[in-house]
Order: C-alpha cells, then structure tokens, then sequence
C-alpha cells in the first residue's frame, strides 16, 4: 500500500504525442520514485470508438468523446494536451479555469498574444504547467547545462543551431494540416522551436533576430496522388540570425526539406574556454573540447550516456546501454510532477512556452522585411 | 472491455534485470497490439520488504519472498527469471513442472549439461521459453539478418566480434559474485554470451571454436577497500576462433577490462557481395556495403532506425528519433508473447539458449589446451 | 631527354603558403604526366638571406631580394604570388605587363575594384591565371559536383557552409597583419572567401547576400604579452544569407574564434533527390545519400577517396591511403599547367577569384546596414 | 651553396612503391631540414625504356636496366630496394657488400633466415638501414607511443589489431605474384606485417602466437578472365592470438577479402588508467581516453593531427590540414636520413623488419598445427 498521494492524469489526444506522453507517464512511474502515486484516469479523443481504443492501448480507466468531462472528473488533477496545436488555447484556459495542473505539447499556441494568454490565466490560477520541450530532458543536455553554468567552457561567444528533418522534402506529399497557415508557420513553427528551445535553455535569453523565411517548394497536391495544386504558403526553411542578451551571438535554421535528414537537431557552442558539440541523430552522446586539456593530446571528447549523467541510471544502472526517445518523455514527466510536488515550475513551463514562441513569432515577423526585431 | 485473454506474469528478481523486463513488460503492452492482455500478478524477491517494495515501483499486483508460491498461482502463466545464474535451473524446471512458460535472463545456465535439462523438460512439456538475448531484438538486427538471408551481400565469409566493457577494468574492484567461478566464468560467461548469440543469430551455427582464456588482474581486495587480497580464477578477457558450419570463419573477444569501453558489442561481417558493420554503442544504427553500388559512389551506408525496420514504428512513428535498452526489451517480451499465442517457439527459445551456452562451454573447454573444440 | 617544352617559375614569398606552392609544384612534377617540364628557376623574398635560404629549401635555381628581376627573367613564364594580399595586385598587373602566366594565392585583392583591374588586365593580355582555393582541388570534390551536374541528388535547394577554426579564439592573440583592415577585412577576408568558393563551385553564382559581422573580442594587446591594448575593427564572425541564381538558397559563417575547430570547412548540400555532406576535417571522405536506394537500406554513404576519383590515383594507385593538404596544391599546379598548355582558363582564375570577392565585398557590405547585397 | 654532405640515392623498382620511395625523398628534401643534400642519382627498372621513363617522371639523373650497376656508382650511398619480396636479399645483400646504406620495402624478406643473413650482413659492415614500415611514421602514432611510455594509460594490458583490405576480395581477381606461396604466404605476409609492426612498435615484443590460416576462396581464375582454375595455396585470412613479453595479451587479423574495407589498419590499446583507438582509414586522427579525466565528462578524445605532434609541422604550420600516404614515406626518409647521420639505427632498420618476419613466420608456423609458438 503506498503512501503516496494520487494524482489522476487526463489525456486528450492520442495520435504520436498522445502516445509519447502515456508512455512517458507509464515509463516514469517504473524508474522514477514519484511524489505521487500516477493514476490514468482518462483519455478523450474525437470520437467514442478511437477514445476507447487508445484507453486500452495507453492503460487508462475511461474514455470519452467529450474533452471537457475531463475537466469536472474529481480524480483528475492534471489535463495532458497533444491535440493539434490550433486547440490547444481553448482546452488549456478551459483546464486551468478547472484548477488543473496542465501538460502541454509545445508549441503552446500559434499566436503569441494567445501564450500570453495562457501564462498569465496560469499563473494567477497558480497550477503548474509544463510545455514538451522534451530534446531538453536529456541527460546529456543537462550536462551540457551544467558545463557551461560551471564557466568550464568559459564565456560563451557563439551557437550554430538546427533543426532539419525531410519528412516534406518528397514535392509530392500533399497538402495537410502542418502546411496551414493558422497553424503558426511552416517548418519554423513546426520544428524549429526545439532549437529555439535548445538555445535559450543553453546560452539564454534571445534579445533580437533577423530572418529570412523560404518557400523551396512553392506548390503540392491537394491530397495524396490529385493533380490538382495548391499553393504552399509557409516556410520550408527559415534561417536566423541571433543575438543573445549575455553578448553571444548565433544563428538558427529549421528546414523540412532536408533530403536524407531524420532528427537534425544539432547545435554547436562556442566558448572563450572550451566548445560543446552535440546532434539528436546520436543523443546518447555529446562532444566537449576544453583548451584546459594538454595541448598534445587535447580534442573533443565523445561523452557516453551513463549512471553518472542524472537521471540516466533511473533507466539503466550501466553507461552505454542507452536511453530512446519515449524515456526523454518520462524524464519531462518526471520533472513536472517533482514541479507540483514543490510548487515550483519547472525549467519549461508555460512562460518558458510563451518565452519560445516569441523568439519564434519575432522571427516570422523578421523574415517578412529582413531587418532586426527585438524580443520584447 | 477487451476480447483477449488475459496472461498473468510472475518474476523473480528485482535488480538491473527484474526492473528491465518489469520495463519490458510495461512498455510492450503499450506499444504493441499485444496477443493477451497482460496482467502483472506477482514479484519474488529474497524479502518480503523487497518484494514489496519492488512490486510497487514495477506494477505487480501481488509480492512474495518466497518464489515458489508463484508456481502455484493460477493467475499466473509465465514465470520470469531475472535472479542470479545458479539459481535458474532450479526455477526453471520447476516452473515448466507446473506448466508454465519461461522467461528467462541469459546464460540459461552455467552448466551445459544444466541447460540440456532445461531444455528437455521444457520440450517436454511443451510450454513456450524466451532466453533474454536482448541486443538481438533490435530493428536494425533484425534488418541486417533479412540483408544476409536475401543473398544482397553474398555469401558470408568472415565475421569478427568483440563484446568488451570496463565495470570490472579497475583493480581495485573487489571480489563479487562475478568472480566466483561457480557462476560458470568469467567475461565470457557474463557478458560474451552476447557476443556468441549474434554471431549464431547472423551468420549460423557454430562448428568449432579455438581458445585462449586471460586472467590480467590476478588478485583482487576480498571487499571493497579491503586490504586483503583473494585469487582471481575466471577470465578477464576471453578470445576465440570460430568456424560456423555454413563454411565462414570468424573470431570474438570477450573483455571486461577494456577501459574506456562500455558497451562495445561491435560486429564487423563479411560477404563476397558486402558487408554489415555494426556498434551497440549506436544501437540505433548500422552501416551496410554494397558491391552492387555504382563504384565511384561506394561506401557503407550509415542507416538510422526508422518505421521501414520493424518494430521500430510501435515506438515512434517518426525516423530517427531513436529507441533506447529498455525497448529492446519490450520487443523481446512481445516476441515471447506472440510465441505463446502461435504455440511455436522463438528464435532464442531455452534451445537457443542451450545452443549459446554449448559454444560458451566448448569456448572454455578449448582455453584449457588451446586445441579446437567441436561444438556436438 | 624530355621532348616537353620547359616551363619556368618564379615564386614571390616563401611562409606558409609559399612552401605550399613550391610543394605543389615539386609533387605535380613527380605524380602528373604535366603538359611541361617544370624547372624552378628564382625565388624572391623580402631580404637576399631568406630569399637564398628558401632557394635552398625549396628547390629554386636561383634567390632574389627584388622580386622585379623575376619580371624579367627569360627563363620564367609563371610568376607565382604567395605574399600578404596587399601586394597580390601590384605584382600581379607586373607580371601581366610582362606577359607571364599569373599563380597568386587567394584572396586575389582585398578590394574588388583592385580585382576587376586585375580581371582586366589578364584577359587582355591573354596570359593563363589561376587562384589558390585548393580545398576545391580535392578529388571528392570533383566527385561532389559531377554527382551534382549528373542530376543525381536533383534539383539543388539549400547549401549550408562554414568556415570556422581557432587560432584566433584566445583572446591573448595580439594584434597582426589579420587584424590591419586594409587587408580587406577579419575573418570572412582571411578564411571565409574558402567558402564563398565551395558555395560558388557546387551550387553555382550567388545572386544577393544578407549578412552581419561580429567583433567579439573587441581589444587584444598591441602585442604578445604586452598590457597595452588596442582595438579590433574587423569580423571574428560573419554570417550570411545567400540567393543562388538557380533558385537555391543557403548560409555561410565564417569564424576564427571557434574553439577548438582546426578546419571545420563543411558544408550540407540538399537536393530533391539526395545530399552531400563534407567536412574537410576528413578530406578523404564525403558522404553522400540518394533516395533512389532502397528504403530500408537508405543512408548516407561514407565514400573513401580512391582511385575511381581522379586525379587521387596519381597519387597513390591504392584507395584509402589517403592525400593531404599539400597533394591539393599538387592537383592545383597540374590544372593550372593544363590550362596553360591548352589555352583556356581553369575553373579559378582570376575571374573566378574576382566573383568570389564580389561576393564577399558584398556579404560586408551587407553587413553594415543588414539589408540584401544583390552581386552584380 | 649548401654546405651539406650530398648523400646519393639509388633506386631500385619503379612500381607502386618505386613511386612512393621517390616522392618521400622529394616531399622530405622540401619539408626537413635534412642532414644531407640528396642526389637522386639513378634508377634501376626491368628494361631501360621504363628505367628511362621513371627517371624522367620521378627526377633522377640516370637511368638503368641493371640494377647492379648502382652498386659500383661513387654517387650512390644509398640502395632503395621496392622491388618484389623474392629480390630483396639479393639486392641487399649486393648493396651492403659494397658498403652502401640500404632501404628497404617491407617485408625484408620471404624467410625468416634470409631476414637473419640481412641483418648479420649489415650490422658486420656497419651501414644504416630502413625497412619500410610507413604506418609507423605518423605523427600520431609517435604521441600513442609516447603516451604510452609516458605511463599516461598505465600498464597496457591488451591490444586489438587488424589490417583488412579487400583486393582480392572479388574471386574473379585471377592468380598473380600476391598468390605464390614463394612470396612467404597470402594476407599476412602481403599486409598482415603492418599491424604486427604496429603491435611491436606500441606494445613491444612478442612472446609466442597461436594463429589459423583460412583459405576462403579455393581456387581462382589462372589469367584475368580466363574460364580455367587453380588452387590457392595461401591465406586469404589469418588471425592469431599474441602475448607481449611484457605481460599484455592481444589478438590480430590479417584480411585481404574484407568486402568494403580499403585500409582498415586499426587497432585498439587497452591501458589499466587509458586506452588508445586509431584507424588507418583516418590517418590524421587518434582517440584516447584516459580516467584521470572527470567522470562526469570523460570519453574518448578525437585528437587532429597539428604542429604540437612532431613533425606534422614540417608539413604545414597549421593544424587540421592534414597529411596523406605519400607524407608519411617523407618521414620515414627522414628519419633514415637522421639515422645516416647519426650513426645509430632507426626504430625500423633491418633488425626490427627482421624481428617482425620472425612473428609473421612463427605465425605461419603456428597456423599449421594451431599449437602456440615462441618467437626465439
């Protein structure tokens, strides 16, 4: 019998993110020693039929075509949101209008004045949330962190960050939900944030970009195999560069069109002392240089996940044997739940989301005329 | 409501390997369209205050000290073995006696002749067994064995292989029980079973094999800090000749003091058409060479795991994003499971097992004289 | 007795890059069946020691503290310029003046006014010149734009470069000649225009630039280890955003602070069909990925250099043994010697060192308002 | 003028590594400061024509068609041997007795006791000899060395070696001078020496090997193309188990069929406080690791090739630029040079070719019965 508090979980959603967190849930409440005892109470997906299917998949008691029951079910203590990314305002605010603890797949919100929105209705609600920044969770991220808020690496000067994948590169995929403008953008907006995320968690706040957005592949079919075209509208690719407000300076870019790529998100930073060099295509692994090293035999030195990386052994009590993307998820779950047992946000809540989708909305605004825009 | 019957879990064991396949077990029903509905019954340990706390960190609804009582739970239908080496025989045979399947962590047994019983009774009762050869159950593996079994690299020629890390490569590490030569060896016992496993698993059974056994750290303190020394008398690396009975040849070293080393279980095999190089230290990738490749454009592909190599796509329906230890566990379970639900057995069944542990043996048999040893 | 006409050569410089050209021309003579016989004939340096020294060292018949006298030398057809960039302009319109073929090491002249001059000059004397960008003289290079003018990786969309190395990243290094903005500018003048030169060479002419400079080390002593400090006016990094006329778009850094980076030259390169990937930190090595493979086999292929890449095998008829740094400057003299003997230019000559520093004048011009530089 | 002695040079073979021999002497006249001046003096080939004709291309003076005649030139004080294996004895035994330094290609000899006559003969007239290990001249290789003296790694306890090439990978390559047993056997002999001289020069001596030989393709065509057959009676694979005299353990592969592999010289040392990791195929690199460095942050360092590893800066001032093939033959001529000088041996003079032939012989020896043999 545990002693444990319960804290009931409700899942709306249950397409590839909906799955990723019910795993992260499942997963941490094995190798994490919670601050509550995780009940899965509920999932809501459009219809009865695929809510009652991915409760049984996902391991959760009941099921519902109605999102908002979730809100008034007294075993719920936080509402877990991967719907498309247009919903998730209203069902945040709806939640938070509840008392709910509220889980979010980034981005928060296309718009920034709608993040606003949800950070301030947060805050003042005072329920903790989390937004899934989870390329953060890391272990060797966290490293990296603690690397260069130790001053190892010195003064950091600069950043070269990416996000590419080539899931849009084929001129024949259709037309669909992530090429709709609502939607906040193209690839910037779509993928792009993780290394807008990546770079303000490392080397901090973003005080101004300059931008340009392209359009590579200018039309696509309707749907799948039709001959008729619609015009593309949003951003294959997006380049920035960037200052940030320690006096580093870098550059981004997102690209979904890049042939042969799966999970480019890599970053580079540059220190007066030493230089980190990590890619997600091996994120059990990270590069460090430090000119503190023998000059003979000085180099950049590939770091293995291990027990001695927190919170790498909570899944594997030996260096090497890797952790995959779902763990990064229950480490996100992990630390959100550690948040409500504290009070205390954690590093990537909503005001951190919203932090984001500045950076990422001043860029938008940048490419339009290509000079400078201050993030407010 | 689900339509599928229900399949009752028993384990034994809670360390590194209990939580694995608790894990396993965990994310399985989460990601596959498992055959049953599992249901995790009870967990065995030495004490009843570790059993319970192990039942509650890994899901089981029930704990006990005494594993024998799992044997006669009739909600239970696989008895899962994580303890230590000695104790699997004794667990095994008596779990098949009551008609259950088994799942049992590798090396089946120390004792060849142990696992020949084994192996028999469980024939004989016809219940379903699964040896926890883990590293087979990678998409990538099962990608590079379809490679090999369609002809695209020829016929296979040479393979070498290497299973090396550094837990035990600081002499200061004391005497334990993977000293103790009653646990059937040394590094190859522990951990070069692996090693022999995939080369079975790729290239084919094994005809002979030729030997030598090192002990290069001769005395180690008696416990941790201890001044007193004690004999060591298993090997510290192991390194053989092998002939498989398809004609090829190759080599493997089995090394737990390879320092820097983690987990280098590092294949390299050769055709007369190609060749497949692989790393478990990147376990989500494995690079391939073709002949067939126009010749100024040759090299060896590095391919990442993605949706096209089965069932990578149960984790993430994305390429690239990688699946860490825990999963490999997962597939492993569902494997077994499937198994069940087919009646047939799978491809590292306790037969399997007891085909490793004979070239383990022969391996062992041949460093006592250096003379080739037939596998019978 | 050779029956090839004599071909001689007068070099002016002799540092770093004046012993990479007298090693150029040494190596070309041993591996290329070259179109002449070469015969080293002068040497001049600044003072008659260093200049006889250098003879010397470098295999010159004769040594010379006036590089006029090479002017007129009867025996030299080649004057080859290898001193700081200020001088390149005013030796080269000499030699031109006096109708020898003109080897001057990149950048052709800090300003492109100076440049066009030069252009001029040579055409209208009809002498054969060449530029020394080697890092295009590599055979994977030559296997990189055959790949791309095959149409084998497709239509070309996006270009990522960098040029990015160290030696200026400790903020100790006192001021030099590289820091005197008469030198055209910092890092972008010094290393960058590298790069500007693989962008140009693969993808095509660059049609407008957006870019910003950063001075990052904004004093560094006036000398080594002196406390008096003085200004730096030139880049540390430069970034840009480039407009190919074909359509493609891209970006370049350049940077000379980038700890820990000895030559990070590399760039991405996506089609619509594929992608190549170098970094000349492994110049034997390029890695290219096709989506006409196979699905499951799909990957970026690690090609080693080899005979199948000419000109590699003039060098070694093996692959994999590998070439260096100065066997480009041998592949470099050879092109230059070929475009002499058949009359026509190579792919660097002078015009094409003026089109590299159009783009980079551009890319500072662009720099001091952030607004786009069309290159006209 | 210079005031150096000129040291005269007579070659010998104008093959692959006839070409090699003499653009070390050229590379090495430019990038050293030799003790020497070098007179390529004359070159000995098989007919005048190709005599004549690698005079011309490699910049010697002279020109014959009887090698013997370099032995009574006055010019000539030193003999370079790069014809086939079976001549060398003969041709070095010749040139000692004429008082001549000799420089040999590896290996010195097909027999052991040929190898023996060499040296007795050179050693009693007191000239300076070289064998041509080129591997061994890597800047790289000489830190492994002096990292590993140095006690840096602590005591070395094992090492891994291959040398895999696949040349003769294809079982159309038809019957040639490599596949004569005369030639002193097949992989092992024709590359298998580089990696037991590898192992020499790091690890020191070897004690006794236990080795097979595999002859994995029967038979080949007699003539290239041609539909008629003959036997091979030499290895294709060999691989051996080896003990140092000084307490370390280890393992090579010798592979002329490994499918992919153009100079997979690799080999892997495994310290009690580091371990060292190299490639071949990635000459200009060399990773260490060492567990003095923090846990947190410990991994292999990729360490580049730079200046601060002598004497790579004879090459170029600048690090990352790397070096090829044809530069390592420089050093070597280097160090013979020195040696000449010196008057005491280089690390790899005819003893040391001679100690290694003994390992490759009592390897061959071993392979016959698989039993272990000591290497007198």
């Amino acid at each position: 019998m545990s002693s444990k508090k319960k804290l009931g979980v409700g899942l709306i959603g249950t397409g590839f993110m909906g799955k990723a967190h019910a795993l992260g849930f499942t997963i941490a409440a094995r190798v994490f020693d919670l601050p509550f005892e995780l009940d899965l109470v509920s999932v809501a997906d459009v219809t009865t039929e695929s809510a009652e299917n991915a409760r049984r998949r996902l391991g959760f008691r009941k099921a519902t075509a109605d999102w908002r029951e979730l809100l008034t079910d007294p075993d719920i203590d936080i509402i877990d949101i991967t719907t498309p990314n247009l919903l998730h305002k209203e069902m945040a605010l709806a939640a938070i209008a509840h008392g709910k603890h509220v889980y979010c797949e980034k981005p928060l919100a296309p718009m920034v004045t709608d993040c606003a929105e949800m950070v301030a209705a947060a805050e003042k609600a005072g329920v903790t949330t989390q937004v899934g920044f989870n390329y953060l969770k890391n272990p060797l991220i966290f490293l990296a962190k603690d690397i260069i808020e130790s001053g190892e690496i010195g003064e950091i000067r600069s950043m070269r960050g990416v996000h590419a994948e080539d899931f849009m590169a084929d001129a024949s995929v259709p037309w669909g939900w992530r090429l709709n403008p609502a939607s906040g953008g193209g690839a910037l907006a779509d993928i792009g944030s993780h290394i807008i995320a990546s770079m303000r968690h490392l080397v901090g706040p973003i005080k101004s970009v300059l931008a340009e957005t392209i359009i590579q592949i200018p039309e696509r079919p309707v749907s799948a195999g039709a001959s008729e075209m619609r015009a593309v509208e949003v951003d294959d690719i997006t380049r920035a560069f960037v200052r940030f407000e320690n006096g580093a300076t870098g550059s981004f870019e997102a690209n979904w069109i890049a042939t042969g790529r799966k999970m480019q998100h890599d970053f580079e930073i540059y220190g007066s002392k030493g230089s980190i060099v990590f890619t997600q295509e091996r994120l059990n692994e990270i590069r460090v240089y430090s000119t503190g090293d023998d000059i003979r035999s000085r180099g950049f030195r590939t770091i293995w996940a291990g027990p001695e990386h927190p919170p790498y052994g909570a899944f594997c009590v030996a260096p090497g044997h890797q952790i995959g993307f779902n763990d990064l998820k229950a480490i996100e779950v992990n630390e959100f739940l550690e948040a409500i047992a504290k009070g205390k946000p954690p590093s990537t809540d909503f005001r951190e989301g919203y932090e984001v989708q500045k950076v990422l909305s001043a860029t938008y605004q940048s490419a339009k005329t290509n000079e400078w825009v201050q993030i407010g």
